[in-house]
């Protein structure tokens, strides 16, 4: 994203970023109210820039899908919506599984890249906050990704986890077993046991759909009780 | 896509459309030199708009991957790609045949919704025209994606459509087997022979895989002589 600094200097490039960034972190970590319309002036003063940046920024969002355009309305962020997280989900496990294919097992040429160290030499996980698991678990996806070696693909991944990064949050944080089936796609994708990583993504995935009716409900009262 | 117009009138929307819609047009037809700047002004006087809709519409499609957003540069078209057109049919293919997977076949429950007409009684297609062909593909494929239930996989199905659409034009001039699969796949459709169509996909897909090397030096060639 490189848009609205109209010098198109270093400098301006990385505050166009910087924006975008911001705004985008906002959007992911559920900063805004949900469902409502974005305003423009406000945003553009609390980042100290104009309003065209910002609005550049949120066209591309939208386009995104990361928030709503609407006619004759302006941006909106996004409802809560289990249809959209499972679509996003059923779509995010045939992309990795279809990056996954790619890996050529015990057979003559290139075959998996290197996953970095997300476990440390005792086998535990490389991280502390919940943030940090999912941020693990969105590199293992676009490792994954990578493998296809398919930018279409790894864009695709790339869009899911921003779009689904507050709802795996809230399921790190209230599933006790989130954690353990981190570790264990970790495990599996560093010991390159390739069936059995398509066996626990697809067990993953079908368990965090059949969780989410219940997450939802959860999320949908504490915004309620904040509004 | 309903962005640029300030005053958000029905008239404002309208005219965001018309001048997203043309310069999409423009992009998918090859009718901007590929490869180069896309200036703003130009565009904007030939719409008779001023620069600001044509630049957040260059955002939106930049943002859509329909053309490049460079640092420090501008927007600019794309060079044809053989890596990129073949990811994009490889994505294509697992959107199409997961979608296809949601067909119930001779189960009970709602099954698969009816196709639209593509061929006549006489079992011709409904198409004169290459750009009516590749038309007729373009829907037949948005038609499957529907089925998902998922709207993201219909969006990404859309979006393989418009980026594609030159190659497939060209594809459908080029190679005199092109129709006889179109109405194959639309036979196979309208029959709901899922487990054929999904096999017939799988063929188109890697034919035009295999004749793609072909048909980019043919198009660099065009390419290259008419500089």
């Amino acid at each position: 994203m490189q848009t609205g600094i109209a010098d198109g200097t270093t400098k301006g490039i990385a505050e166009s970023n910087r924006v975008y960034g911001s705004i985008k972190t906002m959007i992911m970590e559920h900063e805004l109210p949900l469902g409502k319309r974005i305003l423009v002036e406000p945003l553009a003063d609390g980042l100290g820039v104009s309003n065209t940046p910002v609005r550049e920024v949120l066209i591309h969002l939208a386009a995104e899908r990361m928030i709503r355009d609407v006619p004759k309305a302006g941006f909106f962020t996004k409802e809560i919506s289990g249809m959209e997280i499972q679509s996003l989900y059923v779509l995010n496990l045939a992309l990795l599984d279809l990056s996954l294919s790619y890996i050529r097992e015990a057979a003559p040429g290139p075959g998996m890249m290197k996953p970095p160290k997300f476990c440390d030499d005792a086998g535990e996980l490389c991280a502390r906050t919940p943030a940090e698991y999912v941020h693990i678990l969105n590199q293992v996806f676009v490792h994954m990704a990578r493998q296809s070696g398919n930018l279409e693909i790894l864009h695709g991944v790339k869009n899911v986890n921003d779009r689904t990064y507050y709802i795996r949050l809230q399921e790190c944080q209230l599933m006790p077993t989130w954690k353990d089936e981190l570790k264990n796609i970790c495990g599996l994708y560093d010991q390159k046991d390739i069936a059995g990583l398509r066996q626990a993504l697809q067990e993953y995935h079908d368990k965090m759909i059949t969780f989410l009716p219940e997450l939802l409900l959860l999320l949908r009262r504490a915004q309620a009780e904040a509004e």
